[in-house]
């Protein structure tokens, strides 16, 4: 008997039929004398358009009412959920963020949760009744609804979780784990049994889009156990087994690597000739920093004639505005030219066994010189080693390098 | 400079178009020093597609889930005309039914409103900020969203209105007033500037659907001036004048009758030789409202053999349950035969005239036997006459009477 929290994504709730299903997998659990909370998303389509509607009827929409009206979304699949489960016989109720209360900070359209208020919930679960509870969602010091940002059901659910001391956060959503790296460009990849923390944060930073990074950082945090796994396949009336986010202690035979991701949304700049003096990263990255722009990888070539060129990367989608922005500043920073290359990708290898291990980036700058590939920019932490390549050889490196850790399957 | 209540229905925010025409007149009224409520109904459709979803799932499903799904209809409209009015320029806030709180009973999908707190809404009114309230909605004791039942947000405005001492209720509608008659049957029907409390009631509960009954009563009862009016026609810029529903006393050229309201929804059902005795109408009605159907119209014939027939009208729709409700009692009320007729319409001459004129109904029987129309049951109240006739007969009916009591347009 363990106390677990079941958070179902968008496709997991799509349509009736998909609705149903959840309420059975729920019904499951609670039959088999575990305390169950619910945390559901919208029904997939339907944040987008509500967010659409916003957006055209105002592109700089007050957040406050652009969180009352995303926020109805997972309301609709909270009610539809626990209509589904009293109909199997289960004693079900929907709560909405206000209704918890579920209180985050005021910073709508992106609010962190500040507290979670679990007694009523823990009353009820122990009284044998389900709480589904609407994801995504909150309320905010000014007594109107909150929303956590895209993703932010999956925060929900672990907040959730540590708020009720859960066993288990249970994340179904459209794949059944975290991989090595992604299936559909190595078919050899391997399912994950266990991940640590850390792995998945640089997982789903890079690339992975199956967790929220934000949902990642707070399981760590929180030490919940956090559980991938799949709201569409089942064998024999039981669910298939998953990836099981845990402490790294918890992980026997660790891989030195876990998995190799890759992001193509990058694009990567360069201040050319600019003078090499104090306090000039300052002024290329602070106007950038205040305009929004998230700035990844950094490098500074060397310089010898007193200028030098600093190149940087960045999300595909700031380019225009990261261009827009220095070149309005070319004046106070002095540099001769920007180049831009939207032609690019970061693929990153993953791994906490790398704290232990040397050779993990020898092995990888040896695997893409074997096939040609150029090395742009290199960037390593403790537990990561990232490379920018040309975007044509995204699909050539992560299967070189899957192979070469040794992650293929049998 | 008035305190307004602007109440818009399904159709007029019906999509993105729409929902900024609504925020164009609401910014009008308040340009012109009013100070301005809004209260919302659902874009046209949504309500029925969430309904539909909750009875799918389970045709008995929780009141309390069902109002948690099917309120946030008018959650959306309420953030999204908010976020319209902004953009032209308008100070405005969304406010749910748990924000103000507008206080109901517990009677889920049907509640009743208990109180509203208008305290904060007229104080942010006053500082020139427009609420735009999701109508239809509340707050009960159990601290979970409730729902009025359907057309419930005339009722929200009413009472809101009523609860901020608003000078006004305008209901913006598909329609440009309230009519002598339907138009499509009496093209020569003439719009009402005035109408009277009770006649509106009448007229609402008889058939012209432009007003739910619930909310004329409430007006009725606080005093609120009601203003029908349409949300698409304008002229230069203006609304459009529509029908005042207020007080008789305000109303000085009295017609003797105001309108001439049909109804189709009708059948008759009569139970053959019952014993005449007493209690006899007890055991028969008994039951029908033990099993919720509502009896309009009764007539008992007058017996020489000891037994009578009675014959009632009722919803079409409750025919069949009424039959079989019968049926069952067949041995306690001791009758013949069950004969029912689904081939019925309900005629009614509304006027609150008619209280010092005599002659309306002699009016009504001579204009209908001209025509040979066969009246089948007469019920009369005071500000009242209604017929029952052959559904055939609708429409002659009406024009008929629409003229003789000299309402036909010049």
């Amino acid at each position: 008997m363990s106390r677990i929290v079941m958070k179902f994504g968008g496709t997991s709730v799509a349509d009736l039929d998909r609705i149903r299903n959840v309420a059975r997998r729920v019904a499951r659990a609670a039959a088999a004398g575990h305390e169950v909370a619910v945390v559901v998303s919208a029904m997939s389509g339907v944040t987008n358009q509500l967010v659409g509607w916003c957006q055209a009827l105002s592109p700089l929409h007050d957040a406050r009412e652009y969180d009352a009206v995303v926020a109805t979304g997972e309301q609709v699949t909270a009610g539809l959920v626990a209509i589904a489960l009293q109909e199997l016989g289960v004693e079900a109720r929907s709560w909405q963020g206000w209704q918890i209360p579920l209180l985050t900070d005021g910073a709508h359209g992106r609010a962190r949760i500040d507290r979670i208020d679990g007694a009523a919930l823990i009353a009820r679960m122990q009284n044998g009744q389900v709480p589904v509870i609407a994801g995504f969602q909150g309320l905010g010091p000014d007594h109107r609804v909150t929303t956590l940002g895209r993703g932010g059901s999956d925060t929900s659910a672990v907040e959730l979780a540590a708020a009720i001391g859960a066993d288990r956060c249970d994340i179904y959503t459209d794949v059944d784990g975290i991989y090595t790296t992604d299936p559909r460009i190595v078919p050899k990849a391997r399912r994950l049994p266990r991940i640590a923390y850390e792995e998945m944060l640089e997982l789903a930073s890079v690339g992975a889009k199956v967790l929220q990074t934000r949902s990642v950082e707070l399981a760590m945090k929180e030490r919940v156990r956090v559980q991938v796994l799949s709201s569409f396949a089942e064998a024999e009336g039981c669910d298939l087994p998953g990836s099981l986010v845990v402490d790294e202690d918890e992980i026997l035979e660790k891989e030195i690597v876990a998995g190799i991701a890759y992001s193509r949304d990058e694009a990567k700049m360069t201040v050319k000739r600019v003078p090499d003096r104090p306090g000039i990263a300052a002024a290329i990255f602070g106007p950038l920093s205040e305009a929004g722009i998230n700035v990844d990888m950094i490098v500074q070539n060397v310089s010898d004639d007193g200028t030098t060129d600093m190149t940087f990367t960045l999300g595909r989608s700031d380019l225009a505005r990261a261009r827009q922005t220095l070149a309005a500043q070319q004046g106070q920073i002095g540099f001769a030219d920007l180049v831009s290359d939207a032609q690019v990708a970061k693929i990153s290898v993953v791994g906490v066994g790398m704290r232990s291990h040397a050779g993990v980036a020898a092995t990888m700058f040896r695997t893409l010189a074997e096939r040609s590939i150029n090395i742009q920019v290199i960037s390593t932490s403790e537990i990561k080693v990232s490379v920018l390549i040309g975007a044509d050889y995204t699909e050539l490196a992560v299967r070189a390098l899957h192979t070469a850790y040794g992650l293929d399957a049998a």
